[in-house]
This record gives structure tokens, sequence and C-alpha cells, in this order.
């Protein structure tokens, strides 16, 4: 398996990795637009935009969308994140050049037709709608605004309801004019791909398209504070952030070993000490998220409101003692886990061309699993331990709750009990 | 890639398939011990079965388990289905042995410790609480209870609360007693696998179990009806289902192509009619489920509370009008969808020993690739318009409403509309 990536002369790159033994490829494009791009009253037209790119084009409109990728039974989908919006495709290995040509179309010439942005304006109001019915869903959309208020990374990806009414053609085109850059775009494919038909392919598509500036998100910072919602449901919600490292930070391994360790398997320490021993909660885990300039450390469980405020007190306690005590062993087999679980993970296509984007629009290239190893392997006990020790102690931190959570501890009454 | 299976003399069989390329594999034992092989004063002991599976055993404690598997990267989980549980394991390819010692220990040796037991009561209560927060998915236990009266497959996998509440030791080793027979179980691996090595290992672990009949599952007849759950909520939860063709019914296939080109994919009739011309719902689907002895053909989708009235009548209409014309072009790229995604699914070495696993419980052998498309080739579009036409117009009907759903139409008026 090797990397091959290509630069066309107006910036839009192409990376791909051919896959032996594999009957089928996943390929999509990533576009460097997501949430934390849009200005305040443009929040939600990301999203909205990544729904219009199905609902036509000037050849081919939904229905024909959908039926050219699955009358060669493969499947076609779109997302969009804080920092990308991605379209993308799985198809089997000859049906490649096909599902390039539905995911250059949907890009390059959608019709945003007023009608349908009419008719998927109540689409996108359900999909509003699911979220706020889910409340492991929701509570990180409030935790995400305390974490960063009064920024676009704070702000929720599918928008607020009376944003969403209010879009129309002009907001579309607007948000396209000035993201979608050919410089912000990776084509991403891997599995049974070939890199040269593809770039052939990509420069009849692509290589017309202007470059052109972008304009610069701002930078983000992490300030925290707390959003409580108290609500007659079966479990108290309880979600909790730090700042932690961006993914430019070598800090970044040290995050996720620590992230690992205290909540990221069954054996991590809050597995163990909240749920194994005590049997407070069903779901509980740590992740270490990042972004360009910041990170964000979460945690998460579900649990009844007699007990959300032990649990509170309980994690933050863990948090505090990882700090002193954390074992090698534990970083050992945290190492293990985050090395295995790339390998396993990059077995699938899909996995893999998400990864090679994510790394070309990172980094501008695609480190090798041997390097990752190597970063992995040079954290130190004490990197682990002096983050966990900022972590648990003095980064700033947001907290949301949600449910019966009248008991639960305050953020000031966290903070008071991490300075201890 | 072959399939290779080979049966103990006391019934326990060991499939397993190698997969080129593979540097990781899935390993797994699946038992034929689900929520429908419950009496009604034991709804919920097949999944308390499956938590106290990892809180113990003779040689190894809850975080000796998580560790043995965690320490070389590998991760370790299970399920309760309906008509299995199962406990499996992805780890690279050196630590497959060591994945079958523990998945053994697990099953073999549980120790079922009293205050573990306690302990775990706690963790499942939060798991039931989990679940009545997510309308999405509590809402597929009530349409199951109307689908299924009064019998087993009716019942919650996580079984009422107050049943959880009254378990003790006896209950779990009672139905390990019953139903954890070696000819219940088959041990299945996908990925860099060894047949021979991991038969010899099994033999070592398994050829000592007792052989001995297990209570059979009372049969099953879809019998329907109605529950509707008013609540505040975002979003009119509607979910329908269908009586349809068992597993062993030749029809399933044409079940399975009907329901993927009514309501399975972006181009199908009930996401085109729904979401993508009249913008009603974000989530709106179609499967074909089956069990040994029935089958539900279940339809989801989530709207307003103005909208699901609408919503609900033009579902009832897509079916009849389903069963007047589809049309051949539906049916060829269902069919497409269906190899695809067969083919493309199976390139994950977790789907593929799943699979393994199941058509040896169910078939007895693996059919191959070939022999599936060869059926579903087979299906005529008579074969699934007559199928869509009974569906549509007969079959015992389930319906469950969960949300501001007061104005949705009754089981009634759906049928009378069905009828008409």
């Amino acid at each position: 398996m090797s990397v091959n990536l290509t630069t066309l002369s107006n910036g839009f790159r192409i990376v791909t990795e051919s896959m032996p033994g594999l009957q089928s490829a996943a390929i999509g494009i990533w576009v460097m637009a997501g949430a934390r791009h849009e200005r305040p009253e443009q929040n939600g037209i990301a999203h909205y935009l990544e729904h219009m790119a199905f609902k036509g084009t000037a050849r081919r409109n939904a229905l024909d969308i959908a039926e050219a990728i699955e009358n060669v039974g493969g499947y076609i989908n779109a997302y969009t994140s804080r920092e990308v919006t991605a379209y993308y495709a799985r198809v089997l290995k000859d049906d490649v050049p096909l599902a390039l040509d539905v995911v250059a179309d949907i890009l390059r010439n959608p019709v945003f037709d007023v009608a349908e942005i009419e008719i998927e304006r109540g689409v996108i109001l359900q999909e509003i709608g699911q979220a706020l019915d889910t409340p492991d869903d929701i509570i990180f959309d409030w935790l995400q605004e305390k974490a960063y208020p009064d920024h676009p990374l704070g702000r929720a990806i599918l928008g607020a309801e009376e944003r969403v009414r209010g879009f129309g053609r002009a907001d579309l085109t607007g948000f396209v004019a000035e993201h979608y850059r050919p410089g912000q775009m990776v084509l991403s494919a891997a599995g049974a791909v070939d890199h040269d038909a593809l770039v052939k392919a990509a420069e009849a598509l692509f290589a017309d398209m202007e470059p052109g500036a972008v304009p610069a998100a701002p930078l983000a910072r992490f300030e925290g504070g707390e959003s409580r919602s108290v609500k007659a449901l079966e479990q108290a919600h309880f979600a909790l952030a730090f700042e932690s490292p961006n993914y430019a930070d070598p800090a970044i391994h040290a995050a996720q070993i620590y992230a690992t360790a205290l909540g990221g398997s069954m054996s991590s320490r809050l597995f163990q000490e909240v749920r194994e021993k005590r049997g407070l909660c069903y779901t509980i885990y740590a992740q270490a998220g990042a972004y360009a300039d910041t990170g964000m450390m979460t945690i998460y469980a579900g649990t009844s409101g007699e007990q959300v405020q032990g649990l509170a007190e309980i994690t933050v306690d863990e948090m505090k003692r990882a700090a002193d005590d954390m074992r090698p062993d534990e970083i050992e087999r945290a190492r293990a886990q985050m090395k295995a679980g790339l390998l396993m993970g990059l077995e699938s296509p899909s996995n893999r061309a998400e990864r090679l984007a994510r790394m070309i629009q990172i980094w501008g290239r695609v480190p090798g699993l041997e390097e990752v190893v190597e970063k992995i392997d040079a954290v130190s006990l004490s990197d682990v331990r002096d983050l966990a020790e900022t972590i648990a102690s003095r980064a700033p931190a947001a907290l949301a709750l949600y449910g019966p959570v009248e008991s639960a501890p305050t953020l000031e009454a966290l903070q008071t009990r991490r300075a201890a």
C-alpha cells in the first residue's frame, strides 16, 4: 500500500491509496468548510449546503443523483463537521469513475432551485428536531457552546432553527463563493483505485476552478462555562470538557494516550471506577478531540438524578488521581490500543480515505503508520502525567447537564474540587 | 477465501474464513439464546447474562478480562438480540489464540458473584434509562410488543425494569444450564485466521461440554396492534410493521428487494416521496427483518406533530402504489444494491464473522456469494409485486407512535386506507 498525492495547478489535491485484495473503493471530496467557517448570521449554512448538493445539478435532479450511484449498488452520502464538509461514495471498483463524476457534479453544478431549498428546509428542521430528541446528542452542542462562547466553533453544526428558517439561495451561493475554492478541496480515494486514472479524471473535472483566497476562520479560544437544562428524563446526562492540545501540538499524542487510559476503553479508570466498581452508569467515556487551533477533552456519562452528584465528583477525583499515579502499564496498554486501533481501522477503505484527506488538509502530507507509531512510542509517562495534571487542575472547563440534574454540582463546585 | 467448518462430537461448531491481506481478525462465539428463549418471568435474563460474562471468571476478574484483550490493543464486546447472544473480539492476527482463550473463559467459567450481580443491576437499569430517553430506540420495543403480544419475541431485550430489579444468581445459572449447550454455540472467526489451529484450541476449551437438549422456543405469530404514547417531544415518531417472510421462506429475497425499493436507500419510493418531494422528515426507511418462524417489515419516520397524519397516509398510499406499479428498473437497482452491499460489507472481518456464525445457525452451512446472488437474481417482478400486494393490503400490521402524535391516524384508520 502506498500513498500517492497530486496537486493540480489551481491547488486542488488528489490523494489515493490502493489496497490490495479489495473489490471496492471509497471515494470522496473533503472541503475545508464547516461550521467554524460561518459568520454568526451564516450559522447552519455549511450543513444546509451539504443537503442542497443532493437536490439537483445542471445535469441531474435529486432522483438522478441517487439512482446514478444506487443503480450500480453503491451508496453516496455526506457529512458536515465543524472543520470540513465531506461528500463521499462507496462503490465497486469498476464504478469509481462514475462515483467521481457524480461527486464532482453535485459539488460543481448544484442549481439551488428555490422550491427545492424550501422543501429541504423542512428536512433540516426535522434533523434538528431529531437531535433535540436525543439527549446524548444535543448535550454536546450545549457543551461546545460553553467551551467556545461567541465563536463559530461553539455553534451547532445544524444551525439554530430560526436561522435555518431564514436562509435563501444567496446564502448558499455566497458561502460556496467564499469557501469552495480548489485549494480547500481534497479528492481522496482508497481501496481498488488507480491514482493516475483518477488524476486524469479529476483534471477534466476540477482544473478549471479558479483559485482564490478564502476568509480566515477566526482563532478559537477555549473559555468554558456551565449549561444546565432540567428536564424530566430517565437519565441525568453529564458532559464535562477541558481545553486540551490542538492537532498541531506535539502534546496531542500524550492527550490521546491520557484519554484512552482515563476513559477510552473497558480497562480505563473511569469505566472501572464508575461503571464496573459502582454500577453508576451504562455509558461513560473520555475522548481527546482536536481542531486546528484548540482541543477539547470530553467526558460523558449518563446516570440517575440521585447519582449524578456522586458521579461528577468521582470523575473529577479520578482525573486528579490519574495525574498523580498513572502507571507505566496503563500507558503501554493505551499505546497498544491506539496502534492496533489505527491498523484495524485502516482495513476499512472508508476510514482510510477519510484519514488520507484529513492528513493532507492538516499536514499537507500523509504520515506513514511507522511515523505515527514512533510518535505514540515517544510519549513518556511524565508527558502523560504533566498533561493529566494540567487538565485535572488548571485547564479551562465546560460543563453541560441535561435531565433530572437538580442535585448535580455546579461548575464552580467542581472547580473547587479540582483545585483542592 | 474459503469457508471451513468443523463440528466437535458434542455439537459445538467452528467456522472460519481466511481473508488475504488482513493483519487482524474478528473472532467470537454466537449462542442461540436471546430474548425469545426467555419465559415471561425470565425476560431480560439473556441480556443480564451477557453483562455478567464480563464481571469475572474463575481465572480473571472484570479488570483482568478487559486488560487481557486491551493490553494487545484489541477490543472485546458482546450483544444480545432476540435470537442470539454474541461475545466477540477484534485483535491483530498474533492475538487470535488469546482472544479465543478470553472469550472461552467468560463463557465457560463466569463466577456470577452476588456482589457483582448487584453492581451490574445498576448498569443495566441505566442502559434501560438510556433506551427510554432515545425515542427512535424505544419505539421499536413498543412496536415489537404490538407485533407479538404475549410472546417472548414481543418482549424487550433489556427486560422490564421491575424484572431486572428482581434477578438473582439462580436466574443466571438457570438460563445458562437451559440454553448454553455446545450445540447452540458457533465459534466464528474471519480475517487473518488459521482454521486448524482454532479447531485444536477450541477442542481443548469446549470438547468437554455436555451436549443436551434445550427447551424449544415457542413459535411466534405476528398479531399486530397499536401503541400510542403522547409526549411533548420535538418529533412525532412513527413506526409501522407488517408480517413478512421468515428467513427460511424463499420469499425472503423478494421481501428484501421490496424493502430496498420501498425505503432502503435515497432512490427508494418513500425517501423520494416523503423526504425529497415533500420535506416531511429527515429519517425514513423500510427494512425487512426476519426470525426463524416469522418476519417483520418495518417502516420508521420522524416528523412533526402537524405532519404525522399526512406522513402516515402517504406511507400507506405509497405501499399500495408499489404493489400496483413497481417497475423493473427499481427491482434491478435493489438487486444491485443488495449484491454490492453484501460484497462491500464482507470486506469487514467483523461483518464476515457474524455472517458465518448466523448462516451456520440458520442453515447449518454458509451459502457462497454466488448462491446468494443467484437467489437474488431469481426474484421476478411479479414475486415482488405479489409480496408488495400482500403487505400493502392484507398482512397483519402493528403501529407505534411516540411524541406529539395526537393527530396521528389510528391503526384502524390506516387499515381502512389499506383496504380501500
